[in-house]
């Protein structure tokens, strides 16, 4: 069963910090986060851990999204543009899926379009379903 | 000249999500945070934005302790163990550095010295000094 | 100057495992190699070096092909699904550059298609030009 | 049960390149290389596909140390130094296992005992033993 939005209510990271789940579908999601002054680093620009926690809640939520549990086990940021500003959105997909690995691709880009960060991300596939079942 | 833990003041991101500057010396950083729920994810463990943040902080201050401002090109994390409580510590050694480039490795220990999570990073040095210099 | 094949007829490594140049533009490259027994790992598939060399050699032809020389400082290799014959062939755009740092990613696809492989890379550009002078 | 030297005798790709198992034990391995011309790019130094395989044939000899097949699905390379000659040593070990992933870490190191390049990477355990049984 495909994971809808409302699954992902929990992540209180991404939550905490500004950032949206706009759309989860199979193999697929996006997020997004307006840039404030919360979200920068020394140098008073985007922390390179805004960038990672935007794309790899997009990356989980489209590993998660078949409805089976994912955990990440390695995750590669590359910072291509400094932003320091404007609203940034990150598209996930799974560029392939085995019964125990979901290799997803993320792509972060700026208002204009331009793309400022990539994330790659294995995850690994637990018997468990996702969401997780609630205990009463 | 090297940067000193008040030199990091200004990083919003790591403050905002609980993140501490230990200790700042010569391409070397310590960085801490006490998990809250406002750190996990979906899953009920702590996110991987967490760990990254905590680990890029450290690794930053390591590549920009040495006066000249660093900025993140690639970063790679590995989630050995899955963690959801307790106190995290970074530790960030500059293992290479020439005039341009500040390789750095990370390792996240949880309170029993368990290794959790590593990362590997790359980061430009531009000819700009770290701290950067105030303007009036 | 756009660097041309022929500038990379001194990449012995690529050479000796059978890895053709098929194309070299402006920030785009493209190799392919036929499987062989020599590629191969204990496992009888093919070993995750041949794979890197494949991605990596176009990686480093668009990194370079804009005639400064380029050396890689990080590169990421995601494997996606195992591969024991036929013919490969590997991708690569630079999807970003600066004065000193080109972010490259490459596509390695087997015969229908199929996405097998993924490299993402960070090269520093040197003041140096490529293809390097001769010495006489 | 511990794999031994001789189970990676059908590593043909690490062979054909002049890349020696030295050691092999539970969660450890080295492999080293001399350098010779046919290592080399077109710069004249070390390919990045040479660095890598001497560093992955270690990872995957520690992976597949305890009697486990695993095969690779992320590898990350950083290059901390150019080399154009000498001896390289590759020394990888597991730095965490769970049933289903190994994550191991590797240090390449030159003759001074210099660190030269580092590969993180992580396996995904299969069902099957490793050696493979041999079909008659």
């Amino acid at each position: 069963m495909t994971a809808r939005i409302e699954d992902f209510a929990n992540d209180r990271f991404a939550a905490e910090n500004g950032i949206c789940y706009l759309e989860v579908g199979e193999g697929f999601a996006r997020t997004a986060v307006t840039v404030e002054s919360r979200h920068l680093n020394s140098l008073g620009i985007v922390h390179g851990g805004t960038l990672f926690t935007l794309a790899a809640t997009a990356l989980f939520a489209a590993a998660n999204s078949r409805g089976k549990t994912a955990v990440g086990t390695n995750l590669n940021l590359s910072c291509l543009h400094a932003v320091s500003a404007g609203r940034l959105e990150a598209r996930a997909t799974e560029v392939a899926r085995s019964r125990r690995i979901s290799s997803c691709s993320v792509e972060v880009v700026d208002e204009r379009g331009r793309l400022v960060a990539t994330l790659q991300g294995t995850a690994y596939l637990k018997d468990t379903p996702f969401p997780p079942r609630q205990t009463a």
